[in-house]
């Protein structure tokens, strides 16, 4: 890592420097934790008192505000954050051992240039993985899996056999891809297994977070679009299709055969029903359960799901359920007794 | 595989053909995805349309429909499916190494003849496997496990040490199974850990989804009943007890010394409390949450789940709650005004 | 295991019998599962139909009740259970191996003294572990991972590098420890990836269920305070803090930046969002979802999470919203017809 001046970070990004712009920068820190020479960022009104008391350098943000620091002016401050974290600290690094000797490599396996194949992780027959993959150990592809380039495969990740992965794709550790579809015929009450012979593919730029669960389905194919991100402890079901960058966040669950069109959100602990359609650009709130068709540029929050205008205030109000209960009590006992009311009044 | 004519397949089903049972049929498609020569299968109502559109060779129904394609009537035509596919496809097929040298197998572990025990997969001491068990690379069998015939631990699953698992059991990939109990007693501030003693027994036929945890229990055992199917990403606790053909989908949770009696299904993301009793055949529907005792042959829905028709009804209603405040609201102001209402009306 | 006397129970654990305290306990049982020779506990009044049927020889109880058995009378009855199951049973003992030949272990690494390390583990560049740690197969420690004394990883748990553990931890099987955060900058309808640069703490004493995920942060750490219990299947956002002697059940979900006081109970898949403070001795009902701010000593239920006392009353009454609806209407009509009405009455 080598420091960069504060107007040369301003260059990277398209930005403008308030203030020093020959400070040397040399690192990236929250604005609690940031010392001299480091950048900060300012995204989140929720921490705006923390701009009074920073020690950072400089901050990155969107509009002139009240800091000591020198300000990084940048259109969109949080893509500018990321560059620069990019810039200075660089993604993980990757140690080069090309195919160790205690990985196990099928002969019928082509691996591209450039893999690295690290300790205890297996490549099964037929194989075939792209330029700089990495597989980290204990990593499992199972047999006719095919991989484009500069994939990870973080450690203990297993992806069944016939699975299609893309370019850049990043696997965390302990996520299993293509296990089979929770698919049974039940009959005289026994259930009975359907052979899984679909396959999942995830399209170039997915990542799939630690211990995702991405199912397999009987004839069909499960998908994960190009660019979506999936956080950890997804379980996505079998046949199901998720469009292209989409952001799914930790412990949602997509039953079989419901389809997501692209950019949609997702919050956390969301769940989603089989065979429905959520259109494109839909937002879903944390922990809502969605039973029915979403239209394009919905947002929904609640279980069941209704439309968030609507579901903000009517799921405020079941705290106020115990009251209304009494206000009718009180209504009714009121027009039960019409002669006293009017002589009282 | 090897193409059988529609005849051939009724005849296997006991099914009836409508149309030319000649037809040599190669495989089991969707109807969306079915070419010539392919049979696929008409079980949901919602994929109708479908039957005009598709070019299947034949379509497994269990009645007459309108479509261009042959039909094999059945009368339950998804377990003819099921059979159809496994007669045509198969299920996943394992290569045949015997041990593996890469294997780590404790000289005291016992195996069964036919086993396949794949490159860095561990066979503690004192273990015993039944006959043609394949165990996937890098799982873990702990010490002093009993596993039955035909067992499938696939690949980084984990078996903690005691665990007994019948016959024709499959464990998907980093599934757990017999972990410590979440068992702690809280004493001046502090939880100490209580030794998990019990251990946890899958009956037969049990499926095992992907990323399970199924813990063991302090001095009880926790039990999984003949044939149930567990989908991925469930969580059991110390102790419980499910019944026999319970089919659990992904992201269940089911607290401990809970007890489920057979047949029952729960859908996604389901929780239920500790030591409560489900009876059986007890359907509870996706995100419920159980914290009472269900009787046999209900249906709840809903968190706090209730008999599902009411639920339906009830939680549908949670939607108009604002317009119930404001109707309330209204009567309220009338019934305060009587004399001006009286002279108004 | 040695047998020992009724008495030398109640004076390990400072408490008093009635009835034989020279009868010989030779282990731990449950209520129902438990015979002569062995030593059970009474402390959920659910469980008190047992008392009458139990076969224990001794009952470890708070107050005097109704049994044929023994009692071991102590102030704090679970906790002098889980002292007896210590005594009498003990915890999991671990095979000592030393470093295994088939252990993968960098020669930048130091081992305390007494570390058992299993076959197939991977222990990265530059790690220190303590004294008396055990790394079960499979297990992968990233590079410059620091681990105090005596803790224990399961079987394929993962530990990305840089990570800090203390001493006395226990992380169960496929768990995940340090993976990358959820952290991404869109920029024109693009997800990027922001490098994740911070890392996970796990203080002293903490115990990480199976299959939990614990993501580290761009820039700021993720700490789990010490003494704290993590259940199956938790998964901890980015930079989130929690604070000591927490306990978090199975399938709790915590969105990134959320900060947890000390000793807060959170129950079975609870979701808390980001950026939000819960106090101190906060507890949190089952499947919560706790949207703001939550003060100390506070208990919380239902989705949006309100005051418990609030709460009961009030999501109970959502099965009687048709009533209260259809009562809504019948007030309406009478005022409708205030003529007719009057009439009548």
């Amino acid at each position: 890592m080598q420091a960069k001046s504060l107007k040369e970070l301003a260059e990277h990004v398209g930005g403008e420097v308030l203030g020093d712009g020959d400070m040397l920068i040399n690192g990236v820190s929250t604005l609690e934790r940031a010392v001299a020479g480091e950048i900060s960022f300012f995204c989140n009104k929720k921490y705006e008192p923390l701009l009074k008391s920073t020690r950072a350098g400089a901050v990155i943000t969107a509009e002139p505000v009240k800091t000591k620091a020198a300000l990084l002016i940048a259109e969109d401050p949080y893509y500018a954050f990321m560059q620069i974290v990019v810039l200075l600290h660089g993604h993980r690094k990757h140690k080069k051992v090309g195919v160790s000797e205690l990985a196990s490599v099928a002969k019928t396996a082509k691996l591209g240039s450039g893999c690295n194949i690290y300790d205890f992780s297996v490549i099964s027959e037929g194989v075939r993985l792209g330029r700089h993959c990495r597989i980290y150990p204990g990593a499992f592809i199972g047999s006719g899996v095919k991989m484009g380039d500069d994939c990870i495969v973080y450690a203990n990740a297993v992806i069944y056999d016939g699975c299609e992965i893309g370019s850049r794709v990043i696997i965390h550790a302990n996520a299993v891809v293509g296990e089979d579809g929770y698919g049974f015929a039940t009959h005289n009450g026994e259930h009975h297994k359907i052979p899984q012979i679909g396959k999942v593919i995830l399209e170039d730029d997915v990542e799939i977070g630690a211990c995702c669960t991405i199912e397999r389905a009987t004839l069909d194919d499960t998908v994960i679009g190009k660019g979506t991100k999936v956080g950890d402890m997804v379980a996505i079901g079998h046949g199901a299709k998720i469009g292209r960058y989409c952001l799914l966040v930790p412990q949602v669950g997509i039953a079989g055969s419901a389809t997501l069109g692209h950019h949609c959100v997702l919050g956390g602990q969301v769940g989603v029903v089989g065979h429905i359609k959520i259109g494109d650009m839909v937002t879903i709130g944390a922990q809502a359960g969605v039973i029915n068709d979403v239209p394009d540029g919905a947002t929904v929050i609640g279980a069941p799901a209704i439309d968030a205008d609507k579901g903000k205030r009517a799921y405020a109000l079941i705290e106020y359920l115990p009251q209304m209960r009494k206000r009718i009590r009180e209504l009714e006992k009121r027009l039960a007794e019409p002669d006293k009311t009017g002589e009282k009044l």
